[in-house]
């Protein structure tokens, strides 16, 4: 049993994983706020989800954890602010508690991984996290490709309009500007709990400026599957982050205008790019299943093989 | 011996590489034009080649091509306009002449390839090439990454400029239209053998148009520099191609506009890409290099060890 988990900001997802990738069991609980309380609910997490798998928390080969913010060799959160942590060494503080090597994940690179394995597990995957922010994660032949400096996949802050609105990184018409749920949230400053499901209402109730709103998401989403796959020409872009809930109502967008790119142009046909583009299945566990596949990658297959017999 | 040769549209460049990867020997000579004639080239350039290095032609353990157009499974090229060929089996015309294995490439790849070398052998290095259009090639670890489709690398063709010029591929604003020299040339439209120096020259004598022409290149380039780095999260950019001759002239605006960037966004300026960028030296024989290095991946390494001893 490799063990994942997904610690949000405001919930933690887990999951309890066989050798041969199946889900043996899943649990969801809210997510303490500090070093303290995060660390307590995982392992408050970890416990439960070995009852419910029917084994105990030591039967775990390895576990590992998705944390929004930096993550340091593997092992150390920096910069989690949803999470009230400024820096915590996660691995130093799970793995005397269940004597299992844990192994610690920038959150969307996490879900690159399980999104790469409920995708079916081969070629190319990229993920697109459409948050708060939007950030892309790579996986090819398995392996999380990191880049050289750790910004690989930060298409969020490419610029595709230089007349576009200011972004908070401090660019104009940056991807994540017409992108990102906190972006598209702030220019419609109008709160709410759900900010890009009311800009969505609105558009579909007439409003000119959520229309506006919701063609740039749709504009941004597109260029960022373009340039994935004019980039890294990846076999398929899955869109995944709290954005991505509004599922085809967004999808269904996002493929009219890549279509009405590939009308245009030859070349942008040929790429198919309507055919690559899919959501992450609602409420899958792909930032948690990938946790738990990059735990496991630490831990040598016989050792695995050797724990269950 | 590896043999590595460029054939490009107006002449073929080739080297001869030790196995320490130093070159021993390079020759160039007029590309003939259509099937029969590139062929005659490439016979007649390995030869040449040999008697330079003081070798026999069969001494060469590998010969590798780079040519411009598609290649097809390693041997052969389909679409090289420039050449005169539409479709030509390199490695089935080659291999017998010499009984030596031939392993075709795009030029680009080639490029690339040679690029990561001549760069220091290690890390993650993307090779931009500013021709007529405008590609890049990755290449991490000593491997060619080719993508999903054989697009990765694409980045010409990705728009920065929604409201920007009509690029030949019918999207608006793409990165090749401002910074590939066939767009250049052609939105000057005043002919000339150098197109882009005379745009630059006229820039320099203040004209308005050529100014803006300048500036679009940098913008351009710098675009495709940023989404490299942004993407794929290179360690290094290494700008070649036939625009890349203008040097320091050229390089010194893509490092000022990457700067410019960096002053407007903290979040840029992490990033240090005025330091990742760099020009292949002039007159460097990168795709030839490239080339003889693709062509010896075949070759299993002992058997190249037996036949030089």
């Amino acid at each position: 049993m490799r063990v994942g988990l997904d610690v949000g900001g405001s919930k933690t997802d887990a999951v309890a994983v066989a050798p041969d990738g199946a889900i043996l069991a899943r649990v969801r609980r809210a997510t303490g706020w500090g070093p303290d309380a995060v660390t307590q609910t995982i392992v408050e997490a970890v416990a439960e989800l070995a009852a419910a798998a029917g084994a105990a928390p030591g039967d775990a080969v390895s576990i590992g954890i998705g944390t929004p913010g930096q993550v340091v060799d593997g092992a150390t959160v920096t910069h989690a602010v949803n999470l009230g942590v400024e820096r915590l060494d996660l691995a130093a503080a799970i793995t005397p508690v269940f004597g299992v090597p844990v192994r610690v994940e920038n959150d969307v690179k996490a879900a690159a991984r399980g999104a790469y394995a409920l995708h079916g597990g081969d070629g190319t995957v990229a993920y697109l996290n459409l948050g708060t922010g939007v950030a892309a994660g790579f996986v090819r032949d398995g392996r999380l490709w990191r880049g050289a400096r750790g910004t690989a996949g930060e298409v969020g802050h490419i610029s595709i309009d230089p007349a576009g609105p200011l972004c908070r990184c401090g660019q104009r018409g940056c991807i994540e500007v017409f992108a990102g749920g906190g972006a598209i949230a702030e220019r419609w400053g109008r709160g709410g709990a759900l900010p890009v499901r009311d800009v969505f209402d609105a558009a579909d109730a007439g409003d000119a400026e959520a229309t506006g709103l919701r063609a740039g998401l749709a504009f941004g989403v597109a260029a960022a599957v373009r340039l994935l796959v004019l980039t890294v020409d990846v076999d398929a872009v899955v869109l995944g982050g709290g954005v991505s809930a509004l599922g085809d109502r967004m999808l269904s967008l996002v493929v009219a205008e890549l279509e009405a790119g590939a009308v245009a142009s030859a070349f942008v046909r040929s790429l198919a790019l309507a055919e690559r583009v899919e959501l992450l299945p609602a409420g899958s566990p792909a930032a948690a299943l990938g946790a738990a596949l990059i735990g496991s990658d630490a831990v040598p297959v016989e050792q695995e093989a050797v724990a269950h017999g």
